[in-house]
């Protein structure tokens, strides 16, 4: 089962169109990985003490409705693929059951030092196969 | 040659990693798109006024590298694809002639009574083909 | 008691100074705002249908500390002052019992049909003042 | 003559009232300040070269209007005051003339290396009284 992150549409993040702008989806996702990370025992100032963090490189969003405000909705993060340096979660947005948007990130693994790009560590690797 | 729209990175958009925060670069897209629409002869107020107005239903973007506080970027316009009731558009973010992102996104025209999708209107269309 | 609107700080809302950046707070506080208003009796869409909204005239806020990345903090909202045709909500910002932000705002009521300023409505000063 | 910033309302800035949402007008202020600061000779590369950053302790906000999609409006700062330790700018929204928003934001200047509070240094507030 995915974890599952909800949150409730706020005022500003609603547009002139009645819905969500697009950019907040990004911000939602942003937090949903974090607390998915934390929840796989890799919250991020543990990543960071052991000297690897993520960077996005590549994310894609499809969308088939938009959310309201004060629409209650649930992000669903699973993990896609894992590759050698990098992971791919994917995202779907939903409301009452009703998908309202996908997406896949593809997040590569890098020192903190500078050092680049670095393989999955093996205990990320294992917790994301879960 | 694309259309291009000029930003300085704000600090407010800047994360602890540094760099720009992922959903930035979609409301710079965003504010970009609308220049460019306007510049076409296309500004917002009008095509609602002609009872049409646009829906992201597909977004990608791919980053070589994060733009910076005080950055001064490019971001380019091009019309990447014309179809029946959408059009994509690609967009590149310039850092002194680097490219560090580079984006599609695909938008269908709707009319704005909720009757839903309606063709690319004729003069949209030859003003995208340019 | 002040009613409470818990949040997480998110990644995206921290700063290249490691804490929150200012603009967030007020996003905070529209959200514990309406939230705040919903448990009187009076969401959004209820006063709309009603015919009347609030503008904000004033706010104005004091740090004494700044939220960071994955702090809890509680959001107090409190009935500062009922006037005529505004009221005044008072904010405070909480982290493990510290007060790190006190703000004020004072919204005018008014009609969503443009008639300007209204009385504030009797229902609501009854709320308010709980 | 106060120093001008020129933003041109963006379209997400805006919420369902139809003017730019509360929280945008921090970001403007921000950024003005920062642009502000760097045509004094003070970037903010620099002041933390030598050791010094500032942080907000007081904003206050007076709307009396709102920004609209696509409006041009001009953010002017000024010196308001100059205390031992802190300072204050003053702000204006004006569009068209008009204007929408005064603030005011007092800034503390302290010691990135965490010493706390510390003098205005001389050549800042010698280029602030201007």
């Amino acid at each position: 089962m995915p974890f599952q992150h909800t949150v409730r549409v706020q005022f500003f993040e609603v547009d002139l169109q009645g819905v969500v702008f697009n950019m907040w989806y990004l911000a939602w996702f942003d937090t949903a990985m974090s607390l998915f990370m934390a929840s796989l025992g890799f919250p991020y100032d543990e990543s960071m003490r052991d000297g690897w963090d993520v960077q996005l490189v590549h994310t894609e969003l499809d969308w088939r409705g938009g959310a309201r405000f004060g629409d209650e909705v649930v992000i669903e993060v699973d993990t896609d693929r894992i590759g050698t340096t990098s992971f791919t979660l994917g995202y779907r947005v939903l409301r009452a059951g009703d998908v309202l948007v996908t997406a896949k990130t593809v997040y590569v693994v890098v020192g903190i030092d500078g050092s680049g790009k670095r393989p999955v560590p093996d205990d990320l690797r294992k917790a994301l196969t879960g």
